[in-house]
């Protein structure tokens, strides 16, 4: 016989019963009931119910014996009795009569308990995060992200992908967020940096020919610290050679919702294939977020032009001015009192903006300050515009258009949830597209790139020598899913005549291209090949299917909030030799306060 | 039609004659036959030839074109003329006319060239990797990697384990090599370190009840590099719970044998649970080596007991002393001069070794200066026991028991390597077990761990109570293929009171336990398994499985000896910012000479 079991403690079933078994566990719960002793006795797999009565010599031990040690039953499987038997567990139907117990291991006062949901602080779950990951849920969780990675890495695989390791040592760059530096012991006063993304790497990989390449990717950004955020992150990091952005889209598509489909627990998720593509105006326009949720059916629009003269004269004097009206309907709220319309108001001012108009209609009623001065019958035109009937509200999001979107997005957003308007159960995906390349920095007074310099702009150099740079848009695009980003992609630029032109377009000489982004122009003139791809987050994917707010219950032993971890008891001080060893000294630290 | 492909470069063949496709890849390399242009069209799945003869708009560009530029290719597939076919190519049949064709990135003049085996200064290699990548055996190479860990993945999910990612911001151990620091931007004069490896994680994951774990896991060591050591490698770290030693292996034999049977190319692989099983002890005796190569057929003896009186006074005096002699079978030398015998002898004195005594034997005919004081007729008697025959050479190592191991398992390795003896076109495993779990320090006069402290001592607390320290063995194993050690492991212990036992026979206090272990042995007070795993060396593996000798050359991106990215410039200086965030200084660097 085994040392330790003949079983997992979720392999017995009523075809066991009668058998000799050895099972081996952690003592999760002990009830007493009138000199018989009950013990639920886990692993990783599941619960058996041990039974020591009276005349077992197990009993005494496992009575005196604390919840968590862990301890090897010898015993045999019985049937239990009707009345006893437990539908929800796999061996709810038997029981293991005890006559033999050897103690593996004795624990001591536990500092949370395993088999409660009660909550704890995260000091203490942190720092005792081994007896923390048995408990159910993060257990669970952690369960999860393994089987969400290996599901992925599958999928990439069958896609035709393949997994490359990229350095984790690798060098700073001046861009992006603040790298965690690593000082050379060989190369004093040199460092190498954590990568926050393998992006060279695997634009390199693409230069090198490998065609389709992807990594579970460990990425480091050196940020304060949120809910969603870990100093340590990994992405899905996949790019593609010799493809368009639609390319991408039909190779990830099928990844991303087979394994939603998978994990989902039966949410629906929108199909490979018929994720939308919308561009980044439409977007902004229509959701006012270019991460729009689109379980919220509620649907922005324009209506400035219904302003243009206007007895309302404050959405006059703005469009007047060059400024956009947004309209957010909330529908059937007809029995809405004042107070409902009134409170959002209230609650956009303290967001910091400049304030929500609204329309109340009750039975084609319609109310409040903007009706009267508009004028119903004025008003009545627009909801029939809008498709908007006799007892839905309207609010109005007015002012420069990037302010008045970025309200509409956020109202739009609490109207769904306040009214319930939320779809549940269902996974929504879409991508953003068309993101310009350029954007007016008002501060700088000029042109800049909006978002990625190394995007290839749609029409390429002729683009770039014929339109007016704030019409270019980027091949470019980010996947959202139920409201949050998942990653941004692109086409790259993967030509140096079009690179120069696009940073010439924006004021950089091709000196500064050169200075400061050298490797990348060289690599690209011995032979690039066109070539895209994106890297979706992993932890908002599991955090997402987990149903998880914050990202270390995705996560089996993250840094706190403080990148501490507890456990380990990092980060730590070290010796003067280590210090000396990499030529380096600590300063002083600055006084707290 | 596809922007840059209808076709891959290896998916064309006589089906597709007459039929018109798009292909695009890297110029591979160019052929003028007359006025007839041929081009093979490399990608990264295989070449293509095309061909642009003088009324093609193509031919001009293409012949202008330098080497590795990257081209989109219109044309029409037609047969080759049966001279013209190239049977080792899956495209070898046909070639593809073009008709058009499309610059997609002109390259400039090369650093290397890509379809040569030409052999390169690693300098200009590493500078630039990505032209390097797209050379035929290190491109190989990297796609062997990549499909070696996803097949070792796919084995051990099948074996029941799950992958968990381990924290890469860790704590600095005082133990083992030296660490990579990360200085802590939120907590001044505190450091993170990378991993050396995930030892502490995996043992509280089976702390935390996850029963089998595996993760391809990135490590680090601050260490001076050698041809198989990079300062980032990766391990096939696992651990399992509830197990014995035998347990690890049946779980670990299967993926290993697995993997080397997928990627061998043919050679044979010891099969799965075939593995054989070797005591330290008898490793050391057979082999002079705990990590012996079993494709050499030579096998070590102990004759010390031939030489108790010896007319060979060396020898005697030697075992009278304590000594041993160790005998090393040449066979089938009766043709070696005895040169080759000298020339041995010179050798091992080269290597630091005491020299190696030998007999020749030519047809029974002994020779030599061991034989002809020792006698014919003992020696006879010697070659009898030893299973010798008449034209069977043989070689002596003596001295101390340590000393005289070694030597015979070097000169073992070097006869079988000049006398053409190891058996190729195989991988031969086996297990080391039965390590001692003390040894006597000879220089701090006292009984000491031999490997690893944190193994558990075979017999457990018995046998720490009542064995000869030096006679207790460890449940600790090292696997081993050809003469290379893939990894340690053990059956940890995981008891605290037989922790503190096992370091007291060693001669310390609990409170040195507690001060320097207190982490693990906090955990394991709470409740914890018997466990135990190992974590064989991926690089290692693929360097196997790809016959290349440097680790460098199995890895995509890898860091030279002098542990610099040439290509992206790290380690490199960071800015005053970067450093003052992290609350470090550098420290002047000692001059070099």
């Amino acid at each position: 016989m085994h040392a330790y079991r003949t079983h997992t403690c979720a392999a017995l079933n009523q075809s066991a019963v009668g058998q000799s078994v050895r099972l081996s566990g952690w003592v999760h719960n002990k009830r007493d009931h009138g000199g018989v002793l009950f013990v639920d006795l886990r692993d990783h797999y599941g619960i058996t119910q041990i039974v020591a009565d009276s005349d077992s010599p197990a009993q005494p031990m496992l009575e005196k014996l604390k919840l968590e040690s862990v301890v090897t039953i010898d015993g045999d499987v019985k049937a239990r009795a009707p009345e006893a038997v437990n539908p929800n567990l796999p061996t709810g139907g038997i029981e293991v009569f005890a006559r033999e117990v050897t103690i593996q291991s004795r624990a001591e006062e536990l500092p949370l308990i395993v088999n409660s949901a009660e909550d704890y602080p995260e000091e203490t779950r942190l720092k005792y995060r081994f007896v923390d990951l048995r408990r159910e849920r993060v257990h669970n969780n952690i369960i999860l992200r393994s089987k969400v990675i290996s599901s992925l890495r599958q999928r990439m695989i069958a896609q035709g992908f393949n997994e490359f390791q990229t350095p984790i040592l690798g060098a700073s760059s001046p861009e992006g967020a603040r790298d965690y530096l690593v000082p050379s012991r060989l190369h004093p006063g040199r460092f190498y940096a954590l990568p926050q993304a393998p992006q060279m790497f695997k634009q390199l990989l693409m230069v090198a020919g490998f065609d389709r390449y992807f990594q579970i990717a460990p990425c480091f950004r050196d940020e304060d610290l949120r809910a969603d955020r870990s100093p340590e992150f990994y992405q899905l990091d996949f790019e593609m050679s010799f493809v368009t952005q639609e390319d991408v889209f039909q190779a990830i598509e099928p990844v991303l919702a087979g394994v939603f489909e998978e994990f989902s627990g039966g949410k629906s998720v929108t199909p490979a294939g018929e994720f939308p593509r919308i561009p980044y105006r439409e977007a902004m326009l229509k959701y006012g977020s270019d991460k729009p949720d689109l379980r919220n059916p509620i649907l922005i629009s324009d209506v400035s032009h219904h302003f243009t003269s206007s007895g309302f004269g404050i959405f006059e004097k703005i469009v007047g001015t060059g400024g956009v009206v947004r309209a957010i309907p909330a529908p059937n709220t007809a029995d809405k009192s004042r107070k409902f319309f009134d409170e959002m108001n209230d609650w956009s001012k303290k967001e910091g903006f400049a304030g929500l108009g609204y329309v109340t209609r009750k039975g084609g009623e319609f109310g409040g300050p903007i009706a009267k001065n508009h004028g119903p019958e004025e008003m009545a035109k627009l909801y029939e515009e809008l498709g908007l009937g006799d007892d839905d509200g309207l609010f109005f999001a007015a002012g420069k258009e990037k302010d008045a979107a970025k309200l509409a997005g956020a109202a739009r957003t609490r109207t769904g949830e306040i009214l319930g308007l939320i779809e549940e159960n269902c996974f929504k995906f879409c991508w953003i597209v068309d993101f310009p390349m350029y954007e007016y920095d008002e501060d700088a007074k000029k042109v800049d790139f909006s978002h990625n310099p190394f995007s290839m702009p749609q029409g390429e150099m002729e683009a770039l020598e014929t339109q007016d740079p704030l019409d270019i848009l980027a091949w470019q695009y980010d996947i959202v899913c139920n409201g949050y980003e998942l990653s941004s992609g692109a086409i790259r630029n993967h030509r140096p005549d079009i690179m120069y032109k696009a940073f010439e377009v924006a004021g950089y000489s091709k000196a500064d291209v050169d200075e400061n982004f050298s490797g990348m122009i060289e690599a690209f003139k011995l032979g690039a090949p066109p070539h895209g791809g994106s890297a979706p987050g992993i932890d908002r994917i599991v955090m997402l299917l987990a149903d998880e707010p914050n990202i270390r219950e995705v996560i089996a032993f993250p840094l706190n909030q403080r990148a501490q971890d507890l456990m380990m008891g990092a980060p730590s001080q070290v010796s003067p030799r280590q210090l000396r060893d990499v030529h380096i000294r600590t300063v002083e630290a600055p006084k707290e306060g």
